[in-house]
């Protein structure tokens, strides 16, 4: 096999890269100056070998423990549990969120063989047990099937330690359309209507 | 800056990869095995620093000269022209064509400062005069401004030497729609009629 094309067999491997896709890829880095080509493979290389999850809440880091956990500034009084290490990105970028994170590295799935057992739900029982600062625990787990029933599960084991557990809001996407939008998501629009 | 957004970063200078989808490939190639994502930094870095012009045609070769040009099954009477090396794979993979290639490396574009001399121009009237074994040239350039300009000025050139020159039909793609098919392109396709 060419390089060009063991190349394209290995970008066609991501997510959302087709086989067109890849060989265009390719292409370009070959006409990419080769500094530039070993730059984007180094980092390859550095986030692979050298990221790996926070020893306290599973987020990416390079260190032992992540920015998050380790800074002074964050409110230890919540803690917010997500499904991937991915999504604290998507909350962080919001600002809105000063707490901690938890993440449980998936969400419950019987059909695939994931039980609490496989998430690390025990990890978290542990820090709310022993930490003692912790007040409210938020599950941001998605709103689809398994993340509705992953919060379900975990506000029944979690509510019983006297601590507020709340759920993120379903309703209609902001900038959404409410004649496009589906039944479900409007039914839970209504369901969470707000006072003005 | 982290390992993740500096590969992000890297990953989001690729041609169609926009910041979001760079991210979502970073945090894929974090849950790849270490050994998976060291072979797509390989991969690239191979590509990049192996995968060269062939010395004859311009078309992508790991060696001196390309399969094509080494190959003793091409049909040597006739040169096909493309814009880039990697019209050559698409070429190819129809299966109709068993002639050589030539690489101009770029189109005329005289807004961008792409004059005949930026091309590789001389070396295929080079070709065309010492090889001797060459009955014509088909033009494959894009069916754009500038590749039909193109087209028009190797015509001129090449034509005094009495060699047949094609050019690639236009037309009507395959399995397109005259309804939504645009005016040039059915204009190309009534000029184009053929007997059937």
């Amino acid at each position: 096999m060419s390089l060009i094309d063991h190349l394209a067999d290995e970008l066609a491997r991501l997510p959302g890269i087709g086989r067109k896709t890849a060989l265009r890829l390719t292409y370009h880095l070959l006409k990419t100056p080769q500094d530039e080509a070993a730059r984007l493979a180094d980092a390859i290389v550095a986030v692979s070998e050298r990221v790996h999850a926070c020893g306290r809440c599973g987020n990416f880091t390079e260190r032992a423990e992540c920015n998050i956990c380790e800074s002074s500034r964050r409110d230890v009084s919540i803690i917010c549990v997500v499904e991937e290490a991915s999504d604290i990105g998507a909350i962080e970028r919001t600002g809105e969120y000063r707490g901690l994170y938890h993440v449980l590295g998936g969400r419950l799935s019987p059909l695939d063989g994931i039980g609490p057992a496989e998430l690390n739900i025990a990890p978290l029982l542990e820090r709310l047990d022993r930490a003692g600062t912790v007040r409210e625990v938020l599950l941001a787990t998605n709103p689809s099937v398994e993340g509705e029933a992953t919060a379900l599960y975990l506000h029944k084991l979690i509510s019983p330690l006297g601590l507020r557990v709340t759920r993120i809001a379903r309703g209609l996407p902001v900038g959404g359309d409410l004649e496009y939008a589906d039944g479900v998501t409007i039914a839970e629009a209504l369901h969470g209507r707000r006072e003005l």
